[in-house]
């Protein structure tokens, strides 16, 4: 009899509340400031997200429930499998069992729609008709896209346009899903004919696609914004994964040492390791490690300060690990995880000694994500590969040590829309990035004079 | 609480063995034969095939044991699946109830992994170290690439030269498995050095791709040839799918009364259909229906004959409904639809009375493909498109009559490599083809002088 190799559940196995962390740390988390160095309070939030999600966003209730509709949804492609890597762990001849959860199998690809559908959803509730928000890449403008047609509100996505040209197909993606997708900047906002007078070659940014997407949101009708990381009710979003993850360990009566995910805004590395976290909090061993790009080392090599979001200070100031909102990370394939900043509850999660950190080289993620593929089939997204390369670290450990350790990886997405990151790969075109020490703190000098957390 | 939507099977659920509905078919199928109108013998085969699959291609064994290595890579991602289309019954407001077999959770996207495995498998045991195949859109490419991976063989792929340059994310996809893929004619065969001898400018063709791959296999060490559908055991691997749901129905206590999928080859729709007609074979009531495109109308216009598998005439002839081998489909975005002939198991159950025929327009296709990616999320390819619209039409007519029908979809691949065709719908660039009357006559009088099949 062959080893069955991966674990299922069925749909009504599927967890019906998700897990708020804020519930459980240690110390609290630090509040969200204006710019005058206040708390911002659910008012001030109240142009750009509804509140029923801003309520969310401030809760410390531990278990909030999944409303149905969203379940209902979900279970097209959730839980997802939780599969043993049998192949690579050969290729490795490593005695540690590798385990990843494929968020792969969701319509975008990725685990970007376990929260895209949640804020339609939450965003309907509230009456409203129509969402804004920006995409880099593209992994979560098409996931919001699909979000908004499948709970039946308009959607109009600011894709940063040097992506919008090189990268066609997500476009198409979110045109298949019904959304409007425009390259940013764009004539259609103020700030986009400010910046396209000034600068009409411009590739764009993240930062100017998140002030596109709030100012159509503050100046249109029955219109909120939405984020795809960073915020906390993402996060709380994504611990479906990890909920998941551990009714399905429970299942082959296993349980993780080794938790990973890859770091950009932070929800998926959120989603996959929180749920472990409440059981570590309540004493059980486990280590959770969230693998960021070398080029963004934001937890492993930058400060935990006041920064705002985004590069034009539109959003509030977050108490995060930050390298500078000013900070404009290295050309890297894994585009969903160039990000100067690191989601609050995650940073605070470090901050409180419950998870590391492991910066990852560019390359050494291609190398991880090809061997992946050739043992394992599944062809990794660029940002899943800085988990894998930390895994196989890890698995590599196990074996000098001889033991025979537990390891999980959030396989977060697919990589079939990044080939062309594989091409560069194998035709030998892509370098490491490492953030040299004086850019670091050059741009952590634009931080001076803003507020500071307190100490623990 | 919600109503659950999807029927998932554990690893250890998975069908042990093929269902051969050679055994089953009340008259048997004409045998391949020779130029010389001579039964086929096995030994012809072998300079191009390994014997133990030239032993499942005649084999008349009603089931065949699938080796446990096999199984082991399968359950991966098997079994598929069974997801109840909930959204897209609410779009039509039918009283249908309609489920589909998710073959796009495979990582090469389609179901062309159920056979890519186990073709690389029985070569390799065989002795067998390098494959060489074809390949159109590339679907089938990058399968067989990824199944002589994780079997340890060699593999190149001969795609035909217009898609190797339109569509060049199949060809990362292969190279990222491991497999060498050139563009067809190439200058590394005889044949493809004559053709672009004499026309440099070429687009190639699937024809002259097979031509390709057998004179590299039959001039090469310990090479074997492959093909993706059309040939007896391609259908026999690709009967799990139809086993797996069978299992599903089970599970909830219902059973098809349709059973449907799109026919390029014929393997996929044999491979969800097969197993019900065994039960219709011992009396149950299902109906089958192959969803062809109207540009390649073989079942639903064209006569059952001999005639070779490719335009060079290397093949042995195939009884089968066929357009004539000197036929060139249009340029239809279903790629892999874009046949001459059809599978002599699915043509032979035609001509048996068990399954029904469905010409499909393109236009309608990817209307319902774009329905469904917005009611069920997931992008169909275009070739799955044309069962989709097949159900859909089903699904009127049971709003029509009333009538709370049960109609099942194989949903043989996901859309995602295939975005451009999306595209080129919004844009409005894309016509419908229905073939002439004429083109059809002109192209079958290139099969006289061939032998007939006898009748039934």
């Amino acid at each position: 009899m062959f080893e069955p190799v991966k674990v299922v559940l069925e749909d009504h196995e599927i967890p019906r509340e998700w897990y708020n962390i804020q519930a459980d740390f240690p110390h609290s988390v630090p509040p969200p400031l204006g710019k005058d160095g206040k708390p911002v309070g659910p008012g001030d939030l109240a142009p750009v997200f509804p509140m029923n999600l801003i309520e969310q966003e401030v809760s410390t209730q531990r278990w909030i429930p999944i409303p149905e509709e969203i379940l209902a949804i979900l279970t097209k492609w959730r839980p997802s499998p939780l599969i043993r890597a049998v192949g690579l762990e050969k290729a490795l001849k490593t005695p540690a069992k590798i385990f990843y959860k494929n968020e792969g199998v969701s319509p975008a690809g990725s685990h970007k729609t376990n929260t895209a559908i949640a804020q339609a959803y939450y965003n309907r509730e509230f009456g409203i008709k129509r969402l804004t928000s920006e995409t880099g890449a593209g992994q979560w403008g098409s996931a919001i896209a699909l979000g908004c047609k499948l709970m039946g509100l308009e959607c109009k996505v600011y894709m940063v346009r040097i992506s919008f040209e090189q990268k066609p197909f997500r476009k198409i993606m979110m045109q298949t899903w019904g959304a409007e997708c425009v390259p940013s900047p764009n004539p259609s906002t103020q700030i986009g004919r400010k910046i396209l007078a000034e600068q009409p070659d411009t590739p764009g940014s993240l930062g100017i696609a998140i002030s596109e997407a709030i100012e159509d949101c503050v100046t249109s009708k029955d219109t909120r914004y939405c984020l795809g990381s960073v915020l906390n009710h993402v996060c709380l979003h994504q611990t479906i994964i990890g909920l998941e993850a551990r009714k399905q360990f429970q299942k082959i009566n296993l349980y993780p040492d080794i938790v990973i995910g890859c770091a950009g805004g932070g929800s998926n590395f959120a989603g996959i390791s929180f749920p472990f976290l409440l059981d570590k909090i309540n004493g059980r061993e486990v280590r959770a490690i969230a693998a960021e790009p070398a080029a963004c080392p934001r937890m492993t090599r930058a400060p935990y300060l006041y920064d705002s979001g985004d590069v034009a200070m539109m959003t509030p100031l977050l108490a995060m690990h930050t390298i500078g909102h000013t900070f404009i990370p290295p050309p890297i394939h894994a585009g969903g995880l160039r990000y100067h900043g690191m989601a609050p509850l995650v940073s605070h999660a470090m901050r409180e000694g419950l998870i590391e950190a492991r910066a990852m080289m560019q390359l050494d993620c291609y190398k991880a994500a090809v061997l992946w593929a050739r043992t394992e089939g599944f062809i990794p997204a660029p940002e899943t590969a800085h988990a894998i390369a930390c895994a196989i670290e890890e698995a590599n450990t196990a074996r000098e040590e001889g033991k025979e350790k537990v390891i999980l990886i959030n396989w977060s997405g697919h990589g079939l829309m990044d080939l062309s990151g594989y091409q560069a790969y194998f035709d030998g075109k892509l370098v490491n990035y490492s953030l040299p020490e004086e850019e670091l703190q050059r741009s952590l000098a634009a931080l001076k004079g803003l507020p500071v957390p307190p100490a623990l």
